[in-house]
């Protein structure tokens, strides 16, 4: 259960809980912590775009990274994504010496040509340090960069540390079967792929030969059930457990409010103690509150666990 | 059944069928005009982004018109977007001479600002002549102009002529909401909103208050089906048809692939004689098809019309 | 004076010349071809992006390229970047049959990384067949498509009908550079390559390997004068004249306004009768027109052309 | 001389001067600070964009900002431009607590449309605090926000706090005209306009109602001697000065080169150590230096200033 190039199943992605008054709430980042675990997640991934990782002080960032490390018997993973790699350098280091198995970087938007990107990640593993693991972010639907399998590929081989592939594209079914032919022909080094796009195509992409999943749906359980099926070859279980939870899993892609739909799942779970997210922030209208329960309840005639 | 503020129900976004030696393959254009019809589209949508208009010569273009609109019984729109309005207006024009009842115009990528937005589509209006009925085409992923509803509720208060809005903003659920409340405090007047986005979130836009869809899923027939499930109050019905249809809904919904995706099911469906695409085309892998099909078998044991 | 790897000069980027009612202006498209090649231009490029292209119908754009292909003893490349290959294939046969030297061809905006660029002129010469010499417009700031050296390389090695890059990144002194020293090195074979940006940088380009300009600088026989100088080794004689003209070159290179300013200076030059444009266009401001002819008063103490 | 919505005159951009290893030169910094006084700088806007702001240490970020307040008699800015508001709040509480007379903050590049660009702001003012005075940054080439005329005054209508645009869209001559116009028609309060954009326009955007320049050129004293000579209404003499340096301006309006040039200048007039730049950086080539070096001695005929 170490974070390796051969790390399966799970990472979640740790949404950030708060008070209703803005303040931090430690006893939900405990309890969301142990949640994940009990849950069956393999690893934990904080301070990601999902965890409104801008909206906290240094400090407070520095802070959630020690409860988790602390609590936390499955790997943590850190996102370090800043403008600049002073910033990069910085929390990075703070990471490791807290404990965190390693960190999480995604392309800054301008990049735009091959040798850019490329570049861009050879300067941040010079800014971090070459021994500190990580995690490729390839995202660009939000980061609106595109990185072809050959460039993952070059930037793998360039750089022993980076042990996984946190893949969102979209399409992206392709991409990695062509990152895992790439690998069976020789041409590539060994590295572990989880998804994101909150598990939107999870049903497929293992077959694909991805290794899990790193996302935040509210249903971690079901994350790492689904991955499980898939792993055992029960194929048709595992898409009639995805397909009664698309639905809600599709709601939840929705930019901005999809946080606000994870938090209200997590508290309706009784995981969190406030769905509040601090400023500026996008709350779910009455009627997508309304939405969410009623594809709840649907749910929960196939999965106990959306009995709530 | 005519083209109106007060439309309601599918507009099918036309797929162009082409024979495998890439000359278009009008036998099947006049069987997909049937199928829409039969399928209880209430209107056809020809030229848009998935009709592969760019890879048709002018000449081909008016062909397709006039075949498609000879034979429809129900109202014909026809996508007219163009990077200069001397094309759009060329082609405005052609359109409603040869009995097209309106056309459907999207913004040019370059826009950024709300006054540019306004001021495009004051002189596209200019350009194809106030008399033309259009369609206001709102696709932000795609098109990469974010229209806000006050932008759109400008739009269509300047411009009696554009008797509909073709809703694909993604998240778009409180847009449909956000319309439709400036319309019943009076501060907008009545227009027609079909949504696209593949159907994606078809089975909550109805309750927003879209009055159907226009969009090219390999299942039209599904669409009306469950438009009018929604139209009749019957949610649960309407959620249960939408639910057994969303795996591969989403499936469509991959930029490129989906294309590939909407004509294999309709070749296999018997509706077009092939599934080839004009280069350059994205066509999809044995693993992609083979996808589709396990897709398709999973889902004939909801909807018969999947045992293809 | 072909159209070849071993283009030098200038070559015009030619305005289209409209009446105040909007209609072309025949009897100026044919006084301004002759204008540009009594400047000294050793060809002619139309319906470029300053040609006002997307504004002509299909029809008038076959009419100007006929008329100025018959009239210029000079070659003639014809601008023919659209959203489809059909058109371009149309567009690019019909200017090769009329007589046109060669076509210009811009990579669609949507463009992000190095495959999808070498992709999309793969396909692009396959349509307009590989016997259509050509040039590569890379012009970032507007295209907003990015294009490595290296990916430069790559199609005009596999592309022999390739014969120019139009070059007008920004900054892109460092570019010229490095292609020269590819084709120097012997990896990269020879092509012209003539620079944009309306001459920003004219006075270094030729001293970095460019072979001379392709631009619409409403003074052509001021660009043949300096890319002359600069051939002869008359460095701080090409220096003085560029430095005299760079306050208006530096006007006009404001994006709308540049196009009203130039047509401004060739109606006040007597080469065009109206500095009218189609619509949508972005007309000079008094104070604009005011300043325009302040620069050019300053201008004609240093340069006779300008006493106008 | 302090920051108020009467401020006239230069604000100097600051570089960040680097000892060779890439630690702050605090020397420099020092003389550079005295430098922008001598030159008869009315204000100094440190950590912006060309100040390698992202390059920093928060720490490093601070120490900066107290020596230069500690130092400067004149107003000195900060730039707090952040991802994350948490990130701004706090960098704006250590400036004003240290003594900066305000901040600047520039959009957020992923906002489109006019509400959103709005509500930022709104958002931003309510992180740090409205009685914080602040800088609005309107810089669309880099930044790829446009902000229309009319979404300026609404946020300097909204916030009392704004005391100033720093204005540099390109193009930009109209925008400073028509906000002008706005204010005296009584439609906007009174503000400052300071330009950017390297000083291109400098020549004519006072008389368009700029009250001078917040940019980093090289020679700042040139600067300051322009906008006088412009207040002084000695147009000639002032298009006269300007177009001597233009070629130098011109030649530093290179995104990445610009930075490297103007600290070979400053290191050339012997106001910093070296023109070392933090990682990553883009050195100038031989070739660059040698013609920015030609530049200078051209320059130096007209201005003894550019004799170094």
């Amino acid at each position: 259960m170490t974070f390796s190039t051969q790390s399966k199943g799970v990472y979640a992605i740790a949404a950030t809980p708060f008070h209703d008054d803005g303040t931090i709430d430690f006893t939900s980042v405990d309890k969301l912590t142990d949640f994940y675990q009990e849950s069956g997640c393999t690893g934990i991934t904080i301070l990601g775009i999902m965890g409104e990782a801008p909206k906290l002080e240094p400090d407070e960032s520095r802070a959630i990274i020690k409860r988790v490390v602390e609590r936390a018997k499955v790997p943590v993973i850190v996102g370090i994504s800043a403008p600049g790699f002073a910033a990069m350098r910085s929390l990075a280091k703070s990471s490791m010496d807290m404990g965190a198995a390693g960190v999480m970087v995604a392309p800054t938007p301008a990049l735009r040509t091959d040798d850019q990107i490329v570049n861009y990640f050879a300067s941040a593993v010079e800014a971090i340090g070459d021994d500190v693991p990580w995690v490729l972010q390839d995202y660009p639907l939000t980061l609106n960069v595109v990185i072809s399998p050959g460039v993952i590929a070059k930037i793998i081989s360039d750089h022993p540390s980076c042990l996984m592939l946190k893949h969102e594209d979209w399409p992206g079914l392709e991409k990695i079967s062509k990152l895992r032919a790439m690998q069976k022909s020789g041409e590539l080094r060994e590295f572990s792929i989880l998804c994101g796009n909150g598990g939107m195509f999870l049903d497929f992409e293992p077959e694909r030969g991805a290794d899990g999943a790193m996302t935040g749906y509210g249903f971690p359980d079901m994350l790492t059930e689904l991955v499980n099926l898939s792993a055992a070859g029960k194929r048709d279980e595992a898409h009639d457990l995805f397909d009664s939870h698309l639905p809600l899993i599709r709601y939840e892609q929705q930019l901005g409010v999809g946080l606000a739909v994870r938090k209200h799942v997590l508290k309706r779970r009784g995981v969190i103690a406030s769905d509040a997210q601090r400023k500026p922030a996008q709350m779910p209208t009455q009627t997508a509150r309304a939405e969410v329960d009623y594809l709840l309840e649907r749910l929960a005639k196939h999965d106990k666990r959306a009995a709530i």
